[in-house]
C-alpha cells in the first residue's frame, strides 16, 4: 500500500492557494518527499502530512521552486525531534547546491547524506520496501524524473513447501522472500513461491519535455504525474523552449506507456483554471486530471488474476 | 501617508493560514519589507501587496522564519522586470548571510547593496521620504527593530514669504522644503515655514523581549507592531528564556511610550485564537489588536490644532 499525497501544483512561484510542486510517497510509516519548494511544509500541514518520518528527499532539480523550502522543512522536523539520518538524492550540481541549503539551515540533530545521481538511470532502495528509479528528464539543466516501485512477491505455494519438507513453522519467512535452513539444506523462497506478482509504480515527472527516458519509465505504471505546466497545444513552442510539457504531451505520453491514471501538475502562473483545459487531455487518456493542492490517493496492489481470468475476490 | 500591511503574524514556522510576520511599509509609491521568511511573497500576493517595488530590506535577525523566503522574493520581482538596486539591512552577520541567500537566489537583474548595523541606533534615509531608525532589540541572537518615521514640515506662511520678498511662482518650492534665490539672495524655507508639525511614526519589533531600547524608539508612535509570541502572563518565563514577548508585556511598553496603537504579532505556533487573549492585553493598553495576516492601516499625518485649540476641518 503506498498514500501518495500531491503537496502543490503550481511553478515557479507559490501563489496564494496554490503551493508549488511537490510529492509525499508514505510506505511502511515512512516517506519519501520530491522537492521542497516554498511553502511545501505548511501545504503538507494543510493536506495532513507529516514530514517528519521522511527518509529521503528525492529533488529534481535545483530552480528555486523545487529547493528554497528545504532549509524551514529540515529545521521543522528538527524541532519535531527528528534525529534519523535523512538522504538527499539530485542531479549533478546538488553537492554544490545542499552545502547552500544546510548552511542556511545550520547544524541539525540529524545526519543528510547526499547521492547526487549522474547516469542516466539508477535504483536505489527506499523506506518501506520502495524502489526508487531516478532517471533524465529533459529540461534547461540537468534534472531527474523518479519512479517509485513496491514489488509484490509471487503467491506462497503450501504444496511446493511440503514437498520441498519445509516445516510448517518457517512457512512465513519463505513468503516474506527470506531463505531458511531445512534439514541442512537452503531452500530459498523461489522454490516455494509462485511467480511475481504485478507490483505498484509510480512516477514524478516535473520540470520536462516529454522524452524517451519518460516514456521508459513511465510503462504500465499506475499512477503518472507528470509537468502540466501549459494547458494549451498552442503553447507547444514556449513549452520546448522553457523545458516543460502541454497537457496534451502529457497525455499522449500517459496514453502510449499504457498507465492507469494520470495527475497534472506543475501549472504554469497564468493557467488560472486547469480543469477547464482538461477535455483537451481527456480526449487523449482519458483517466487524466488535474492536480490539486492536497490531491490524494492510496495505491494498492491490483486484484490478481487466476488463470482462467476469473477476478480473485 | 504610510500604508502599512501587516504580511503575517507567526512565529517559527508558516502555518496554513498563518503566514510567517512580515511587513510592508509603503510611503510615496515605493516600498520597505521587514523580514522575508518562508512564504512571504505569497502572502504579500494574498494582500493585494507588490513586492516588486521594494527599494529596502530590513531584516530583523536570522533566524530562518525571518529570512528564508528572501531568495524566492528575489527571484520573483526579478522575473516581474525589477531593475533597480536593493538595500538589505540587518544586524551583525549579515554579509555572512546574505552570500548565503544570494548564493541561492542567483544572478539578479539588480544590485543588492548590504548594510550591517552594529550601532545601538542608526538612522538611513529611507523611500518615500521615510526615514529609517534601526535599534538593538533583545533577543537571543542580535537582533534589530526598526521605526519607520515621516516627519512633517511647517506650516507654509505667506504674511512671511511676502515680507521676505519672496515672488509667489517660488512659494511651492519653499513649502516642498528647498532654498530659492531671490534678488541674489537665498531664502531657506526655514523663514517661511511654521515650527515642524507632528509627523507619523510606526515601530516593527520582533524578536524581542521589553527592553529599553524599543520603550525608546516606541515613544509616541502611531503604530506599534510588537512580539506577542506568548498570549498569557503565565507563560513570561518561556518569554525569557526563548527572547521573546507576552501580550501584557507588549502591551505595558505601548502604554509607557504613550503610543497610539499596538498590533500584536508573531503569535507562537500553539497560540490558536490570539483574539481570545487579547482583553487581559486591552486591560493594560486599551488599542491593542491581534495582528493578522494581512492586516493593513493607511497611516496619516494627525489633525493639525490651532492656537485655540480647535480641530482643523
Amino acid at each position: 500500500m503506498v498514500d501518495v499525497t500531491l503537496l502543490g501544483c503550481g511553478g515557479t512561484m507559490p501563489l496564494p492557494g496554490r503551493a508549488l510542486s511537490a510529492l509525499s510517497v508514505r510506505c511502511g510509516g515512512r516517506s519519501i518527499l520530491v522537492d521542497c519548494g516554498e511553502g511545501t511544509q505548511a501545504a503538507a500541514r494543510a493536506a495532513g502530512v507529516s514530514l517528519a518520518k521522511t527518509d529521503v528527499i528525492c529533488l529534481t532539480h535545483f530552480h528555486g521552486d523545487h529547493i528554497f523550502g528545504l532549509p524551514g522543512m529540515l529545521q521543522t522536523i528538527a524541532n519535531q525531534g527528528r534525529t534519523e539520518p535523512i538522504l538527499l538524492v539530485g542531479p549533478a550540481g546538488l553537492k554544490k547546491m545542499a552545502g547552500l541549503l544546510l548552511a542556511l539551515a545550520g547544524p541539525m540533530p540529524f545526519a543528510v547524506h547526499g547521492l547526487e545521481i549522474t547516469e542516466n538511470t539508477k535504483t536505489l532502495p527506499g523506506p518501506g520496501g520502495l524502489a526508487i528509479t531516478a532517471f533524465a528528464a529533459d529540461h534547461r539543466v540537468p534534472c531527474l524524473g523518479y519512479a517509485f516501485s513496491l514489488p509484490r512477491a509471487g503467491r506462497f505455494l503450501p504444496e511446493k513447501a511440503k514437498a520441498a519438507g519445509v516445516p510448517q513453522r518457517a512457512w512465513k519467512r519463505l513468503q516474506q522472500g527470506e531463505s531458511v535452513s531445512c534439514g541442512g539444506r537452503e531452500i530459498r523462497p523461489e522454490i516455494v513461491l509462485g511467480p511475481a506478482r504485478e507490483g505498484i509504480k509510480l512516477v514524478y515527472c516535473t520540470d520536462t519535455r516529454p522524452c524517451l527516458s519518460l516514456e521508459r519509465a513511465a510503462a504500465g505504471a499506475e499512477l503518472l504525474i507528470l509537468d502540466g505546466t501549459y494547458a494549451t497545444d498552442a503553447e507547444a513552442d514556449k513549452a520546448q523552449q522553457y523545458g516543460h510539457s502541454t497537457f496534451g504531451q502529457a497525455a499522449a505520453l500517459a496514453a502510449k506507456a499504457g498507465a492507469k491514471r494520470l495527475w497534472l501538475t506543475h501549472f504554469g502562473g497564468a493557467l488560472e483554471n486547469p480543469a477547464a483545459a482538461l477535455p483537451a487531455a481527456q480526449a487523449i487518456f482519458a483517466a487524466a486530471e488535474a492536480g490539486a493542492d492536497g490531491k490524494q490517493i492510496t495505491l494498492t496492489f491490483p486484484p490478481e488474476r487466476d488463470l482462467c481470468g476469473a477476478e480473485r475476490f
